[in-house]
Order: structure tokens, then C-alpha cells, then sequence
């Protein structure tokens, strides 16, 4: 992997094994002259459910279209992950490659073509070279059981400077479940939709409609609350997979740990988010914005999206410039309802602005100081109504020119 | 003005005055520790018609709301334009600010405050400091008549890197009428608006209706079918005036000159919106993104803006990368009808990919070479409808970030 980004965790988590789910990772050679894994076969005990949210791309890849072909049915047996190849933008060639993997997979696991869920990330408009797939799956298979989260994580990389991964753990009528999510994403990366690659694994038993509301909302707190650049990929798909080996069956909210499964769920998405804004592309510092007083929740979404993906906003952040007059801009473009004086701006602990213009007496001193950290804190106040939305992103460097003038990704 | 724009046009074209307009320049001081010509004052004579657009931001700048409120009387006698500071979001004290300099205005040129029409441009969040240009202000009429059209360029400038003008001509029964027009604009230029200043003045009599109505038209083909970063000014703004001193009065567009009139209009609307694009905060290549077959000419502007506008695209081509993947992401994040299955793209002269996937025989050498120059062409066909659009942009470079991360604007 690339160097590490600044902003990266320590370490990736400990995260216990999942009843009910085996991962092995190999070397199938898509894209990368180097030997790393770039192949990830997951197989689920019988019954397992599985959820999920996809790009809203129009240009969507083959892999997320067999996604969004086999989803409703709420059921998996196995996932296959390439990477290094989207597969996206390659016509009749890719979808037939897309399929050879779908049915090498049904094969190698006994079960229906049905059951098999697939994902690819890397170049578009390159027809994934199925037969470097079909060449491994075999030995693969022999493998399951061997991975660890980690090793899946970082199979499933490609520009990504660290493996994302995150768990938690629920009380479900007396019995301890486990969550653990792997993620990948770095550039590329943009809202209004399941960002990038994200899987999650868990032991409980959950109906499949409680399954899918529940990740459809801590996907809109998540994944869906974050940008790097503004750019949505063709390949994006977050799934959820319950393997139904402990604890009583969830099959609404108001069952006793439904919440708790809930909260730890937001909990890994939310953490396997920040941990792809802290590797976009060229990342100096993490930049949060709340936005409040909007005149609803979507409103303040909006709002929140044009400060984050504003590249004067992004510059000013990285070069440590407490610039909220670009913040007033962002605010003015985003096409959604706001009072110029009613409007305040805070950096950090520091109100800079408020009633549309900058507080009397405003000492930069402690603001600045802020901005020089690599935790940055926007809050935006419309003064409007009760809506509000809160939105990770990074700032806009010299990194995020050098990987993109250069990679062909 | 910093280091020339490796886009910029040789020289400021030769512009002839204009009968009834009188301009003149002078150092106010408002923000910049050199000595250069910050404001710029315009008489017109009385009958002058003059005509609007301004930014759609909810946080508009006094000078933009002073125009609102005075251009629907389509009457004016001066202008004053003042750089280096925008007064946006300055409460009260910038209201004042510009109440005073208006006022100023009016009385040195003898005329009805609502006859004076005010813009600034340059750092928000800093009241105008009103006093330095009243120091200047009578000294600045005493010289009406003195400044050229190069020298008013200059004067309205902040980060732009060369005087941006343009000039035409047209015949209108019989008589040859006589339109210039100057702007200013690196960064903070996006669509959806009137982008950034413009100030463009004819001899022609024009009624109000029908030259508001051309502006509009000439507008959404020019200075809002551009952008350098997507980030909406607080303070855009585009006047046009028309003294009445030349040729017959034309009031509806069957009048005989007044096609003529308008390919004129359009012709300096969209020489200065390029120019505009050509000094875009770092930018080393001129990119022309031309739309068909979407299923309107909105939903095509809106692909065309959404590839335009996309870092990812711009940073390929600033690596002079046919990265035709990154303008299917584009296309697909646009939120517009799309099928990948019909989509082909463009580079120069050479189709790239069709019918959803890479041409057979895809020879990248004369793309390649494409990309090397600085006048870029991308051409993408949804293959839905009629719909059409044509958006001009610059890459993004090194240079964008440069000047960003480190200048308070």
C-alpha cells in the first residue's frame, strides 16, 4: 500500500470471527504488477440474510447491477470481491465476465447462482479478466476459514493507504452478538448513495425487513454523510450479512435489542466512514460540519454537502485559514433556503460570525490555533428552523493533485 | 497582476469608446498594499438603459441587492465598481458602507440615487472601508473621459491574472452600432448565475424589455455555461449598458438589426466568459465539454457541468489522461436520465467509447496527443434525445491549490 495517511488509527481493530461466516483472500493479478491479494470469497452458513444499498449511478458496473438483481430476495451463500478492475463501463464482455465469477462461485460452494453476491473496484472501462478469477477460486475455496477481517480488508483495497475495519457487539435477549464491517474507499467518494465498498458481518438473527431499515438508515448516517471530492463512483454497494447463529430473532424495533443491534450497527458504519474520509486522497486534516437551524434535515444535508465538497472551503482548511467568508459562499450557492443575517459560523469552540457579520471583537488567535490541528470542526447555524445534518469530509491538498494526475484509476 | 495565465489571449483587444460612456480609475486603497487602480467609475448619459443579471446566492452581497432593487427601472447614470474587497456578509456596516459611496456617486454626477448602480468584489466579511473611496471619489469624476476600457479591466481585477475585454460591432438599419465589454474572474466562477463582473456598454437604442430579454438569453450561453471550481461568487454580477446615442430604436427581436445586435452581444458575452475560464485559478488547459442526446438541454447542461465540475475529470486532464472512466462516473453521478448502454464519449476528434464500452481497436496515440495541448475537447453522446449543451472549464492543478490554500479571499 501507498504511505499511510496522517490521519489513519493506530492500528485496525481486533475483531472476533463471526459465527457462520469464512473468508479467504488470493492473488487472481487483475491489475497490479505486484503480487498482493486482490480476490475475496466470503461463504455464509445456509439461511443467512443479506441487505443492501448500491450506487445511484446511472452508469452503474455489472457487479452492482447482479447486486441489485439478487438483493430482494434477502439471501446469500457467498460474495466475491475483485479489485483493481471495476469491471464498470465494459459492456457485454463485462457482464459475461461478471457472470463466469457468479457461477465458478455457485459451483465451488454448492449452492444456487442465486445466493452469490458480487463487488469490483478498481479501472473502469476494462473487462475484468475473468479467467485470472476462474485460474484461483478453486484453491481459494480450499482456503475459507483462513483469512482474518484483516486480510480481507486490505484484499479489497486499491488506493486505499490502510485496511478499514471496525466491530461492535450487541445484548440481544441475554445472548451477546457479534458486528464486525470491513470497508474500502479513498478517492472517488461522494453522497447520495452507499459510498464505495462496505461489508458487514453479523451472527444475530434479524428479519430481513428489519435488516434492510436498519441499514438503510445507518447507511443515510454514515456512508451517505460523507464526501471526499464530490464524486460518485459507478460501483458503490454496502452489504449487510446476518448469519442468524445467535441470539432470538429480531423482527422489529420495538423486539427487546433491536436498538442495541441498531446503535452498534451505526456504530460500525459510522466508524468505517470516518475511516474513509481520514484516507481521501491527499487527506491532511478530518473536517466535521454540523449544520442547524436549516428548515428541515434535508435542507441542512444540502447545505452541509456544499461546504464539504466547496474546494475553496477545502483549500482555505488546508492551508490553516479560518476563511468563513468561503463558508458564507457555500452556504449562498447551495440552492436551499438561508438568511444571510441570520447566519452564524463557528470554528472549533469560536462563534466567528453571527447576524451576517463577523462578532465584534473577534480574536483569530484561538481559531487559528484550531485550524492548525488535524481536527477540524465547522458549525453552521441557519437560525430557519430545526433541521440538521451533520458531514465528514477532508480538505483539498496538493496529495489529491498528485494521485489524480497521475493514477489512471 | 500575478504571472500571466499560460491560456491568456496574446494582448487586450482594441476597443473603440463607446458615445455616451465615460470612464474613469482610481487607487482607493481598499485592500492591496501596492498602489494599483481599485475603483472604477462609469457616467452614462441620461436615457442610458441599463439591464441585469446577478448571483442566485442566498447570500448575496449589499451591492448585488442595491442592483436588484434598481435595475428594474432599466435606468442608469453611473456605475462604480470597487476591487479588492466584496463587502459580502458585513451586516449593517457594509449596507452603509455601500449607502454612502452610492450616495457619493450621485452627487458628483448630478443625477437621482436610484440612476447609480454599485458591485464589489474581492475579500468577504470586511465592511468596505467606504471613507477611502470618498477621499478619491471627486478627483476620480474630475478625470471621466480619461480611463480606456484596458484600464477599467485593470481596475475591476483581483486574482485575475490579465484584463479580460472584448469588443463587436453591428449594423442596425444602416447605422453601425458599437458594443465593448470588460470582466474580471479566476476563481469562485460557477454555474447557475450570472458569474462573476461584467460590465458591457453599447451606443445602440435598445428598449429595456428586449435588451433584458438578450441579456438573459446571451447570459445562459456564456457567463452561466461556465465554471472554474463550481463555487458560486456572493457577489456576480453582469450590466449591460445601452446609451441610445447610435441608430434606430429596436424593440422586438424582428426588428431589422436586432439578430444582428444579439450575435454581437452573444459574441462578447462568450469571448469574456472564456477568458474568464482561460485565467481559472491554476489552469493550463482550455476544456470544451459538448453534450447531446440527453433527453433535454437542462439535463444536458447538467451532465455537461456534472463532468465539468467532477476533480476527478479535471485532474485527468491536467495529467493529459484520456481517463474516459472518470467521465462515465461523471456522467452517471449527474442525477440526469442516462443509459451506459448507449453512452459514447469523445476525445478531440476520436470516439473513444460506445454502446457502453471501449471502441475495438481503440488506438490511444492520437488521444494521447490531444491531451497534450491545451485546448481540450470532449464530446459525449447519451444517445436519448435532442437535448444539447456546451460548457467551457479548466483543469485542476497544482496551482489551483497554491492559490487557494494560502490567499484570504
Amino acid at each position: 500500500m501507498p504511505e499511510r495517511s496522517p490521519l489513519a488509527p493506530a492500528s485496525f481493530p481486533s475483531l472476533s470471527d463471526i459465527e457462520g461466516v469464512r473468508l479467504a483472500v488470493g492473488h487472481a493479478g487483475y491489475h497490479y504488477a505486484d503480487t498482493r491479494m486482490d480476490l475475496l470469497l466470503a461463504e455464509f452458513v445456509p439461511g443467512t440474510v443479506a441487505v443492501g444499498v448500491t450506487t445511484q449511478s446511472a452508469c452503474a458496473s455489472p457487479e452492482v447491477e447482479w447486486c441489485r438483481e439478487r438483493l430482494p430476495s434477502h439471501n446469500a451463500r457467498g460474495l466475491v470481491v475483485s479489485s483493481g478492475n471495476s469491471n464498470a463501463f465494459t459492456g457485454k464482455r463485462g457482464k459475461a465476465a461478471a457472470e463466469m465469477i457468479g457461477a465458478e462461485a455457485a459451483r465451488l460452494l454448492g449452492c444456487d447462482l442465486e445466493k452469490i453476491l458480487l463487488s469490483a473496484t478498481g479501472v473502469i472501462g476494462v473487462p475484468l479478466p475473468a479467467a485470472r478469477a476462474l485460474n484461483v477460486m478453486e484453491t481459494v475455496t480450499a482456503q475459507l476459514g483462513t483469512a482474518s477481517f484483516e486480510d480481507a480488508a486490505r484484499a479489497i483495497s486499491t488506493t486505499d493507504t490502510f485496511p478499514k475495519g471496525a466491530g461492535a457487539a450487541a445484548i440481544i435477549g441475554g445472548a451477546r452478538v457479534s458486528i464486525a464491517g470491513i470497508a474500502k474507499g479513498s478517492g472517488m467518494i461522494a453522497p447520495d448513495m452507499a459510498t464505495m465498498l462496505g461489508y458487514i458481518f453479523t451472527d444475530a438473527r434479524v428479519a430481513p425487513a428489519l435488516l434492510h431499515d436498519m441499514l438503510v438508515r445507518a447507511n443515510a448516517r454514515s456512508f451517505n454523510s460523507i464526501t471526499v471530492d464530490g464524486d460518485t463512483s459507478t460501483s458503490d454497494t454496502v452489504l449487510l450479512f446476518a448469519t442468524g447463529q445467535t441470539g432470538p430473532l429480531l423482527e422489529k424495533m420495538t423486539d427487546p435489542g433491536a436498538h442495541a443491534f441498531y446503535g452498534a450497527l451505526c456504530e460500525i458504519c459510522e466508524d468505517l466512514a470516518q475511516q474513509i474520509v481520514r484516507d481521501g486522497e491527499g487527506a491532511s486534516k478530518f473536517i466535521t460540519i454540523r449544520v442547524s437551524g436549516a428548515v428541515s434535515d434535508s435542507s441542512a444535508r444540502k447545505i452541509g454537502m456544499s461546504i464539504a465538497n466547496s474546494p475553496l472551503v477545502k483549500t482555505a482548511i488546508a492551508g490553516s485559514d479560518a476563511n468563513w467568508g468561503r463558508v458564507v459562499m457555500a452556504v449562498g450557492k447551495a440552492g436551499e433556503p438561508a438568511d444571510r443575517d441570520r447566519l452564524s459560523i463557528r470554528f472549533g469552540s469560536v462563534t466567528v460570525a453571527q447576524q451576517g457579520e463577523v462578532v465584534a471583537g473577534y480574536d483569530e488567535a484561538p481559531v487559528a490555533k484550531h485550524l492548525q490541528g488535524d481536527e477540524i470542526d465547522i458549525g453552521v447555524s441557519l437560525g430557519l428552523g430545526d433541521g440538521a445534518a451533520r458531514i465528514w469530509t477532508c480538505d483539498l491538498t496538493h496529495g489529491y493533485i498528485i494521485i489524480n494526475a497521475d493514477y489512471r484509476s
